[in-house]
């Protein structure tokens, strides 16, 4: 389940042994994460009941068969009658089988080791972010389905979504609810400022959809809002939590970074990747009138929007997109983008780091930074 | 604007001159009152300029026009072209001017003062839940605007609910953030359990729509949740605030009672009011499927969930629901429940405040329990 066992060969090997799959490097922190999807599990259904209310007032939503972690089937299954599997449990499978990399949790465990900070609310912390980007995906969701380009909504209907809204609103409560007991004012702030962060950047996203002609500026802004600045806030909060307070901004800057990185590398294999691998259709941000990246830059290679506008509408797929993109080295332009990004990244940590005596935490989060770039899902 | 100025005749006089309003006694803290509404207006639309950002996505959402303060019409007019009034400008009227009675702010304001602390973070604090209670109605709506009774969503479509899902969470965003301000970490944490509470509420609500069996336990149990968290959270963090965490809980049980009798106030005003005095059709709740206290009550009285289905079936308007209501002496037996309960919070008050000498705060703070069960809107 965990995709960062998928990572690709290391761009920058540095101090890595080459013969060591990240999968192998992260093992020291798999009882972390494991305490941190029981402390989600354990939020998202806890003593109130919230699943069970769900039930009748979700009872017609046709939530989608997820693929879903093990912990979760064993978690799900075991407290449940199968044959009535209610609607609350599969959206919390759909929204956790989503959030199942763990990227934002793993990324604070590992960042808290390089400080040697073995801080007992690291797991606190971590659980309280994966559980605010969950809550951000749920909405996301509500704000998806509406289909934007022709201005009028698509199903799933409006009471399908009540649910969404709600239990988004409720994992947004559990989430601060975590913060405050790491009890550290710096690290509630910081997260309200990144919440409301991803919040402009989705209304800025809204704004863009459709339009040929986005800026490669505003293309950079909506992702520093939308995917960077969580990112951002898990790096800095972790310094501060580990004592590092004087360095928070730093560590901030690093985290940001590192999320353009995460958000061009998603932007990236919704060209290069297949569906399968994907877990869902390629082409789709395209088909969506989301211009990312790629075809940003092929814009400016082609003559503008209008010449974009008409070479999509005539494409056959997104396979015939993808094929033409890499023929003009498109796609190996914004790899160079993001290596450029990375090395920032590596040399933040080179800085951020230069006393710290644990090599292995130090390989694992160059790794990462690596693995951030060149996944494949 | 302020409709704290409409107060009934008081019900406990007590200790009250007779001839003086409500209005006039809440002259003292008209100075606070302003600082919080322009630190609600400041946090709406401050420099990010998250207003501006809604135009092109709301832009075609059919905001009906709302009444409103003048403070907002003036600082709407200030800065805007008034020929093309955009739609995040309506939002935020809409949203303010429902939010225009500040009942939580005054009730913090209230009892601050009563506690003789004259602490600068107070209006912080006013603002920061007045802002939660703003973006749980915008929720709210998105959730209300699905017609639940025939399982299908009604227009407004999606599409107009984004901008309200992600406004409602840029709120909740900006109120967090200015609840670390006052840096009192158990005031997040009890914020954080009111606004989960609220969510249960919500979908618990859903739940029992069209539900003519409600019993009346749920109902008491729905609108402790929905209304009487977060007023019990705005008593119980103002005591925090000022210094008397000794009886934090004692005031959150007082603030709770009273939140209880402001939803018994609300719904029975839904049979007893006119449209043109509560701003919005009366006998709505009923139309919604939400069978409220008069309901429950005269469903005991007839006989039972098949007896309420067919007289509601079978009643004219909203107009032949109340008087019938009326007749049944039903009005007076849930204004007689509200009695009790604000005859509790006066103890209640009499117990916590035994050594405050500030006479004029002590009658306010007593005026407001009157009034909250009273209100002609």
């Amino acid at each position: 389940m965990n995709s960062l066992s998928t990572v690709s060969p290391s761009i920058d090997p540095r101090k890595t042994a080459p013969n060591r799959g990240l999968s192998d490097l992260l093992e020291p922190y798999q009882s972390d994460l494991s305490q941190v999807r029981e402390m989600i599990a354990e939020r998202i259904f806890r003593q109130e009941g919230f699943g069970e209310l769900l039930i009748s007032t979700g009872g017609q939503a046709d939530w989608k068969e997820w693929d879903h972690p093990d912990w979760l089937l064993r978690l799900l299954e075991s407290g449940e009658d199968s044959a009535s599997k209610s609607t609350p449990l599969r959206m919390a499978e759909h929204l956790v089988s989503r959030g199942g990399k763990l990227y934002r949790a793993t990324l604070i465990l590992v960042i808290a080791r390089t400080l040697a900070a073995e801080n007992p609310k690291t797991v606190t912390l971590a659980s309280a972010l994966e559980l605010i980007h969950l809550a951000t995906l749920l909405h996301d969701d509500v704000i998806d389905n509406a289909d934007l380009r022709r201005g009028k909504p698509s199903m799933p209907t409006l009471f399908d979504n009540a649910p969404a809204v709600l239990m988004g609103d409720h994992l947004y409560a559990r989430a601060f609810e975590m913060l405050s007991e790491c009890e550290i004012m710096r690290i509630v702030s910081a997260t309200c400022r990144a919440t409301s962060a991803m919040c402009r950047g989705e209304v800025e996203q809204l704004q863009w959809i459709g339009r040929h002609s986005i800026p490669e500026e505003a293309y950079f802004r909506l992702i520093e809002m939308k995917t960077a600045a969580l990112i951002g806030c898990c790096s800095e909060s972790t310094a501060v939590l580990c004592g590092r307070e004087d360095l928070a901004e730093d560590w901030y800057r690093f985290g940001n970074t590192l999320g353009l990185v995460f958000q061009m590398a998603d932007d990236l294999l919704d060209f290069t990747s297949d569906p399968e691998t994907l877990g869902k259709q390629t082409g789709s941000d395209a088909a969506d009138g989301k211009y990312t990246l790629p075809l940003i830059l092929f814009r400016e290679r082609i003559g503008g929007p209008e010449a974009l506008k008409n070479f999509l509408s005539e494409a056959g797929g997104p396979e015939e997109i993808a094929d033409r993109l890499r023929e003009e080295g498109i796609l190996d332009q914004v790899r160079e983008r993001i290596l450029e990004l990375q090395k920032i990244c590596h040399e933040q940590l080179d800085r951020l780091l230069k006393d710290c005596r644990d090599d292995d935490s130090l390989e694992i989060l160059h790794r990462l930074v690596d693995f951030t770039g060149s996944r494949t899902r």
